[in-house]
């Protein structure tokens, strides 16, 4: 019996070691969160690429699994709902933005390279599924809630924005003016790049953020100062009650 | 017997005059197409508020025959779908933008003036009910074909503004740049606007697009030609293949 044989008689060099015992079907408890995570983003990425595609509520479910090879019953052990697949999208593309966005600010450098920096990363993030699910689709067809809490992070991009613009006056190479409106006015330009993008367009989205640094930074008059600045309204706190969009 | 002796004997005076004859209980047909016009236009401006305050899937018929005091059914004699709405409501807006910044574009004045007006007149016309559905719904919730016939309506506001920014590189008033990408960032800032704009906030339309205005026009930075502008790349047409928003 070549079992009792091995028992009895196996020499070191036969004893099998720790690396060679055949690999478990299992996996180990980290590697199965670690392959469910990924798997629930693939499913959130293909969702965001046809959310933006053909709109959230042209979207159905079956077409996301349809796109990942499964079933529907395979996307459901993923994600609850497709509302919960809009909520983590956008809040996925939003988080993206303000990590850039915050990290580009705590690093070093001038006020107009940390800006300059912001921009760049923001066009980027717009191109891509979760940050363009963002600007094309957004919080609107989600319930109030959802909305509300996606709202409030939106506001801490806008912040980050708005603290790069005032560094920028107080270290004299942004020009004075309310950091707020100059926030909403780059915020529209840079998030507008997420409707109108097309990967198979002629400008890379490098290229992109490059032509939107030149225009916002150095205006498109060629006459400094072309206009004069509206002044600031005494009285009237400029940060009191609009909506902060994306 | 009144009536025959009226027939007979009637002097001048007595005969009624046409003036004098009591007034209709019913409109004339031009009138009732006018009030049936009014009436429509009446509809559609309370749904174009409720879409832009709470979305479109979130707005109901009768919500929107709830704000004009009448019942669903009075809506529906306007009205055929919720969808109909939605397609009048942003071609109303299109149209609006469209009249406006092409009128501008006919009008006498520098390259220069003609887009201040312009960028004045998109920035009031988006924070009006017709010209903020455009912004806040715009025609992603609809059929194929009626999507593709709004698209079709922007692209002309867009071309506006690309000949308004190309007229300005000629007078060499705007600094040459990609007029596509110029008016895509002006759209961009501009149509935000309609975004975030609340009418209880501290700012009119008019002050915003001052605003706008001057940071577009002058740029951020305080120094002149602060960044380096993009080549335009050769054998690439930067007409090509980008899809056009609001």
């Amino acid at each position: 019996m070549p079992l009792t044989k091995f028992d009895a008689g196996a020499s070191p060099r036969t004893v099998p070691k720790a690396a060679a015992i055949p690999p478990s079907p299992w996996k180990k408890k980290g590697e199965r969160r670690n392959e469910r995570e990924l798997k629930r983003e693939a499913v959130l990425r293909a969702a965001a690429a046809l959310f933006n595609e053909k709109g959230f509520h042209a979207t159905s479910l079956d077409e996301v699994a349809e796109r990942l090879y499964v079933t529907k019953p395979t996307v459901y052990r993923y994600v609850k709902s497709k509302e919960e697949i809009l909520f983590e999208c956008v809040r996925l593309g939003i988080e993206t933005l303000h990590a850039a966005v915050e990290s580009v600010g705590s690093s070093g450098g001038s006020a107009l390279e940390k800006l300059m920096a912001a921009i760049r990363q923001y066009a980027a993030i717009v191109t891509m599924d979760f940050g363009m699910c963002v600007i094309r689709v957004g919080e609107d067809p989600l319930p109030p809630e959802s909305r509300r809490k996606l709202r409030r992070l939106k506001r801490l991009i806008d912040h980050e924005f708005r603290g790069l613009i005032a560094q920028g006056i107080e270290e004299g190479v942004i020009a004075p003016c309310d950091p707020k409106m100059a926030a909403f006015i780059l915020g529209g330009a840079l998030s507008w790049v997420g409707r109108w993008y097309r990967p198979d367009g002629p400008l890379t989205s490098e290229e992109i953020a490059q032509h939107c640094i030149a225009i916002l930074m150095n205006g498109l008059s060629t006459r400094e100062k072309a206009v004069a600045r509206p002044e600031r309204r005494p009285g009237k706190r400029a940060s009191g009650n609009h909506r902060t969009p994306a």
